[in-house]
């Protein structure tokens, strides 16, 4: 059968414990079309690539030898630092020149400065698309009590804004585009906050989005819908599934319990395990003309990571279907 | 794995595009046991099969060499037109000679004469089994405002039985039955319809129905229960599917937009992407013995033609199961 | 307590069998606010009140004779003859010189005029909003087969611009607004048709909607969300409801049974009875600060008619209440 | 009919711009058994309590010239000051006095030490029961990204009880007892938290839940489940409610708009207009013995605020009712 | 406003505690239009009916004087005997004159006799109407494990219908019918027991139905099909409710549980708090002309009893409704 | 891909009627790894095992020479009958020499001492598993009417202990265990009762469950919250499924139909054609560390015996995956 044109890739970061010649061995022999590098571990480093000219062609090499292809970077953790408020929890996700003396100032500074080199790599890596995450100025104030002042809230959107366009220019210079993959603890995180953050940088196009339905699952949100109301910023596509245990003794807030824990009123799941409507998402997809790579970014507490990223891309290579180029009554209409 | 007896077909109505010859070799590269050919395009042709000796014997040697069998024609078309109220719309769908000048009377007197002729077509083909559609004089008046004289809608009921009888009459004398896709438009479309409808023409055996599931999810409709009451008119079987995509804006009875349309509540899906319980449907067929065709009636708006096409016929083959011959409690109770 | 400053006003449409006279004074001593006059039986003679100095004046006094307001007409059996084509069953609900001789074009001109008049009358007798049906020349395209030719529903649209723009230039000219009753067999019964309709005739002032929930819950349309979307045209509220009973047997479409019949899949019933979410209603309400009445169309197979007329109105009195003016976080932060 | 024993108050938190003269004679007025006083406006001053011998008198003196009663005191803004972070928003929820200069030790120990008054306060006052919040380390942490050191998470849970068990050791002093209003952004919101918190202060009687429902319903939690698993800690009830309106496009975390923006996916509503299932929760109240206040804490950002006191008070006289003292069959069994 | 024709009356056999005097006291006070007199107690004394031939007239003087009518007797707990197997539960049950030494065959005998005596008990007090249970042979192969012989089934509804058959040709000769509560432990349960133990009895008149929807709640039976299918066979019906709460622990099948424990998964509660959908009911009720008593059976472990039952009465009040006598569009059609 | 590292196997005893040699042979073409063996048909004869030295020795090279394994034995039959009240049914499922006379003392006493022998047969097979059944002295008092005497079913639960506990005892000196497949008619059936009765046995270790989850989802019970709360009981598991039909006609309860019926409200259905949710089942089986047999227990009265069978392990290998060795965040954490 005829797959839909859509590359099949797996997101590495969360196999940044493993090298990246044996990841990418491993994902060639399980069947994937390509990798999204994440920029830790050794996947992708993205101070070589913009001081190394080697180091991008090493790269490249190394993928080709796998007969992989890469159409993005993913550059979460030090996005991340950007524009949140910095605190300890930071150190343990950054690279150890980013986070410095951990002073909040410094930190985020260094970090923009990182993602400006990150848009220059990609360029020189021979790719248009970065996904990450921007942090937020303003998530720890979710549940408003004691009450927001909204003034704040407000505020929040143009720090964000101010942070990012400085790095969103070199983006545009380099023609290179970000995709922020809206997830709580962003700037962004669902229908109203997408559309606030969009406007807040005048919707300009190097600031799109990378959809991961595993974040709406649980807050409610139809990623179908969101793919067709945001058709124009989808520039990268997560495929990640998360479950909703709800039982009236478990929290849909997650009871500041980690991930994997029983108690927990969701989680993360093996894509086709849980509750995303992929085939509503893949036929929304279609409608768009989304042509981007579908990357799988695997994570379930509760299953054999090599045993999940191979079913999951037997579950994606089942599940993409591509497009009709035919209208029905058309046929029918036909007569001799 | 021993199957279920029951082959598996497509129905080449929506495939008109294509030459038959064409369209027999990639089904039968792709598995299936047989076609249910259309009465249109140049997939089955009634005039040439009453009038040509040789056309019947070369269909079927065409078939016979792609190693396909036949079970049933679909006449659709030419049967809307039989007890409709003629409109531009017929035009489009009925043969030239049967539109003539397009005045009403005569485009039905002639569409009744074509069906006589498919009855006798059939026979002479070797199918003893022709699928389609009735038309409805009384469709229009589905919402009852400005009020209906509901002594209309019996009349209805009479104008249709008026109207097939003497098609009915050449079928039982060719041997031949005909089966109503109950549907939208018909003079029967629900469990109530297609009571009054069997009533109407005193339920001689030579109408039965053609269970189309597609028509009856969007309905709310059961369709494995809709096949236990009427079990003995249980003619013929198309594997179709629907969705309803009911999100409060969306209306369920169409809002006038085409098939494929987003803001579309409902439309027709490939079979296992949609609200119909094959499961229970095939469980209900077992039940009550049906062993003709499952014949694949393929549109989705949404998914590549030919992948879908070998997706459905996966999924038929996946869903359908034979029933058991075996009591449970027997095997427990036997002891040595 | 203080309710909501609507007042709640009952539309004689149902009550046509009993002289307006009888049913103000029921109505009084039921405790409604004021009526919504029907244009026919003898509630509201647009004939005489365009000719009649001393009509518009009488019916007022007996109104005030009973303490009842009236801010609105109902204009519903007319104008369906507007652009509807026209048969048997119009003449049943038009008025002997509107019929005429039941040819069609004709119906339709003298139903326009009437409604031309019915601006002039409502302005005459101190009335701003006429609530009715507009009729639609494609209602019986519901469903696409014999497939629809798209064009002609664009055309349809057009040609219920055609018809209602002078009509509408009148009501300018009086100072009174239209308020079409959004249902099946009208140009426009859901949120997609409403669009478009209301982009037909440009989005004049003159052509709002007479909201009724009724005609929503069955097509699983949400009534809030549609008093949202089209706050700038709700001008007038209609409180009727309707029950889906939906069992896999009962079709959705309502299987050309007359209301009241058992094997309907839904049907109207009682305000309060139903599936009509009123509170998210009134709450929308209550948001886009729709102060005009709440008029109870009564109609309920089921029920004795006067009981439920009572019903209703308690029904309507505990359910809506008067919008906040007070955010409540203010008033926690409120120290001494 | 007998009612339940159980006295139904108003607590006065979001009425603190009126004066309690004015509020007390309203709430006997409307039919109020008490009020639930709180510590805030002029309504309870716990530092006139403490030093002017006279005040307490007073304030009861006051209550029974309306007839009402006290049985707690709502001591919720300068609890949360306790273990906050402490930030711009606590200065407009707290007196002037315990802000001082805003330095974050000093408010928590101000605050901690207004606390211990309460205590003495209340018992001062005749009550023995104190509601209110405790504040939260680690609610900021709540969605672990970036990913939490759950170390520090079990490091949360003791600094609250290092904070809060010297002002405990005071209530056991006094015989006050106090009810933490388990909500999102205190140290307790669901069942795991509120477990957790319990252990942490080692079960000691003095600390207990004011059980409050609308803050269960929107994280999918069963608030009769929570009264039978912390029964011998259910020393008070709010009865307060909040509604789901997820569609797809709203989120249930609440896109950091505020309460009444009409894209949140949950709001507080006024009681039995919402999601709780108060039927359930007073039936598990009985079956635990609670004999307590159900004391309405009002907050629909929809509804008029003094139509709603009444109509709450109205659902709660309604739906509360007393428990049996039957065996039926008992009943059956008996026999001439 | 006018009510429904329907008497609502109290079945006493839950307050057979009370003295007949007393409990018609109170229930004239609390509004109720009669009593179902239970045949246990000192409510109704069959042996004393038929040999005393002052006692009837003493009973209906003492309703009289408390304004009460009274349409049926209740005769349940002798009924069970007639086709049970006995164990102990019974002698809990029965007069001591029924059980008498308890052996199996004597008590079933002693049983029969004392329902034909019923029969005329019921004739002389002047009601024509005797409600009650039948047992059943067979209910305790409710599972088939070990597997049943299903002849034994069959067997078990020919054994009902030879104990009963006498007893009816006594109701018969006095004009009196016997109405079965369907419940389970009877011969008939549901739909399909129903059906099999009408036809075992031949369908005679003198075998009809007490209707009582809360044993069909938990079993997910839809109490307005059932009267509607069996509307010539409904002779009574009870207003009793049910409720599940099923939350994965706990079970539909009772867990040997006494009513009224927490971890059942379905217990009786009083009309209008549990799952019955009595709106649909009485419409059905209406439908089919039911023109009898809406009896009150009082049965809520978590409700204080005396309230429970005005909150009952207060609730079958609100919810019963006459029936329409009017065709809508009738109304709408004419004019002037 | 690497699976769980689970065997899966056939339990035997729904294919009695086919010689064990046969079975095998099948089984193993189908890709089985082994067979619960059941003590029926010529599949395990217990009695030959404990007096034929040779017999184990020849069952075990059988299975060898068709490379399956055996990891438990099922005697569900014999087990039934220990404390059953015994009746006609029994005969049927019991071997003739435990049957005897048919007296119930004897049949009782002779079933335990054959389930001894059981025990010293596993052992001396070379199996530390044997699954079944164990009766129930208070299974026919499931529906308390007439009222039970709870005291009789506190009763039940000891002569259960009285009858089991020798039996165990034989269990514990041959390091066998017992797993009670928990099935309404036995002692446990639900979380309740199986509580209740572990308890009744002082949670000895040799007493505990193979857990079916086809006899759960009928009774609306969570199969995999089952496993968690007896985590340390759960020894063995079959796979079998079961769907519920409820339509308002069907009763949960059965209404006396034979399983296959199509009137039943539910029935037993191939794994992974029914309501039970075998993912999450598997993943707590993961989370409890359960390393044991899949057994696949088929019944499917509407499928081909064999077709089910290969359908069943296709679903079982599908499904079933091994559980994750690492926490996610540390990889994201790691960085060069």
């Amino acid at each position: 059968m005829t797959r839909s044109g859509r590359p099949v890739t797996l997101f590495t970061g969360q196999w940044a414990d493993l090298p990246i010649e044996d990841l990418a061995a491993r994902c060639r022999a399980w069947g994937f079309d390509g990798l999204e590098l994440a920029c830790w571990g050794d996947h992708f480093d993205v101070s070589r690539a913009v001081t190394d000219e080697r180091y991008c062609k090493a790269v490249r090499e190394l993928l080709e030898r796998h007969e992989l292809g890469c159409w993005a970077l993913g550059a979460h953790l030090v996005g991340q630092a950007v524009c949140d408020p910095i605190d300890s929890r930071h150190r343990a996700i950054l690279p150890a020149d980013i986070w410095g003396d951990g002073d909040a100032h410094g930190v985020r500074t260094r970090a923009a400065e990182r993602m400006k080199d990150t848009a220059r790599a990609a360029a020189r890596f021979g790719v248009t698309q970065v996904n990450g995450f921007t942090g937020s100025p303003i998530w720890h104030l979710l549940y408003s009590f004691p009450p927001n002042d909204f003034g704040e809230i407000e505020r929040g959107y143009e720090q964000f804004a101010e942070a990012w366009s400085p790095i969103l220019d070199v983006f545009d210079g380099e023609g290179v585009r970000f995709g922020l993959e809206v997830h709580p603890t962003e700037i962004a995180y669902d229908f109203v906050t997408t559309r606030t953050a969009l406007d807040a940088v005048g919707r300009r196009p190097a600031f799109g989005i990378n959809l991961d339905p595993s974040h709406f699952a649980h807050q409610h949100l139809d990623a179908a819908a969101f793919a067709i109301e945001f058709a124009d910023r989808i520039y990268h596509v997560h495929v990640k599934d998360s479950r909703k245990m709800l039982d009236g003794r478990r929290s849909i807030l997650g009871s500041h319990l980690n991930f994997g824990e029983e108690a927990r009123g969701w989680d993360f799941v093996s894509p086709g395990h849980g509750d995303v409507d992929f085939e509503s998402l893949f036929r929304a997809l279609n409608r768009i003309g989304y042509a981007g790579p579908l990357s799988i970014e695997w994570e379930d507490s509760g299953m054999d990571r090599e045993y999940g990223a191979q079913d999951a891309l037997a579950f994606v290579r089942h599940t993409d279907f591509p497009a009709s180029a035919l209208a029905f009554d058309a046929a029918m209409q036909r007569d001799g």
